[in-house]
């Protein structure tokens, strides 16, 4: 049985992990066959948006505690991933990735990986598994492979500068289409970055997925 | 254009809106051409839990504030539901449709539904326009429909003995099936009442989505 890690940043496109993507991912690896265990980061969020209103709220949460909402309570602490007992790695996007997983919201070209981020994907990296960035995850890539690993987050002219500024070479790409580095095993599709529409998203993460199935097949 | 309104509890399984049921309704929607609308009631949680221990958590939240988490920030508060702009709705389940659009988590068969949320589902009904009940959203099915509505959430038989002590005529179903009340219009499905994989939620969603599909088309 095929078993893929899936790294969550929280529970909301704007603080956390972006939830479509999120259960997008479970659905299009299960479609697959392959069974998966989530994961997340036990920090606090840098802050707490009011999706209502975009306004920041005074109020503390955690990523792995609030991530636990889209896993259904079925989540382990980032810590305790052991690459060894997976087959490849996913990570969602939404403003988590750029905001709790690292400060490429606030830095961007001048951004840092949390480290226990960083050490679980150049584990995965190291052990020639593949590894699928959605929306804007595609940010970390600069920081875990080696310079050139090709990448995209879309069409944004600006994020993407900022990619290649990180070390990877950006390549622009619809919503429904996937990037791969196939050396690096290393897959990117804007999602959310580009989509207006939750079939739109899907469209991307379903082939992120099956392509992701081909490497570990 | 067919047009959906769906009814949002909160967010997360354990005290809001089941996650996943939530973007399966959207996604499944969207799959057969149906633009949606996404609504929750403006009030406070019954109260939060933390999806990872299980326990409650001393915090407050607003189910609609939680629930634009699901809608991207593109969700309405509940009293502005107009039913005549839609051709029929939606209700996913999750704890917060029995701790949060009605009690029934807590009194059962004693239970009361919330006035906003009874008044728009009746409105839908005497329109003549289908709803779709996932999950444990059927045990709202005796509050506002006519005694002997067909209805599931399933096969627990606690669960069952109070959805029908409230009105509504328990059928058992898998969960890939659906039960369908055709006079009524309404459609209900177990999705995670018995669901062990999200696959396995997909599929009951599915085919009440394209049940629901065939009552507007």
């Amino acid at each position: 049985m095929k078993q893929v890690a899936i790294i969550f940043s929280g529970c909301g496109v704007f603080d956390g992990a972006e939830i479509h993507e999120s259960v997008l991912t479970m659905l299009h690896l299960e479609s697959h066959g392959i069974t998966y265990k989530c994961f997340a980061p036990n920090i606090d969020q840098h802050h707490v948006i009011n999706h209502l209103t975009g306004e920041e709220q005074a109020q503390k949460r955690n990523v792995l505690t609030e991530a636990a909402r889209i896993a259904r309570g079925d989540i382990q602490d980032l810590a305790l991933l052991n690459p060894d007992e997976f087959a490849a790695l996913v990570i969602p996007g939404g403003f988590g990735v750029a905001k709790n997983l690292s400060d490429f919201a606030f830095k961007g070209a001048e951004s840092q990986v949390l480290e226990t981020v960083k050490t679980a994907c150049q584990k995965f990296n190291t052990q020639q598994k593949p590894i699928a960035y959605l929306c804007i995850a595609p940010a970390l890539i600069g920081h875990i492979h080696k310079p050139g690993t090709l990448a995209t987050i879309g069409t944004d002219p600006d994020t993407a500068a900022a990619l290649t500024a990180l070390g990877a070479e950006h390549v622009n790409c619809e919503v429904s289409d996937i990037v791969v580095d196939e050396q690096q095993k290393v897959i990117s599709t804007p999602a959310y970055m580009l989509a207006s529409s939750i079939s739109e998203a899907s469209s991307g993460i379903e082939k992120a997925i099956a392509r992701l199935n081909t490497f570990i097949s």
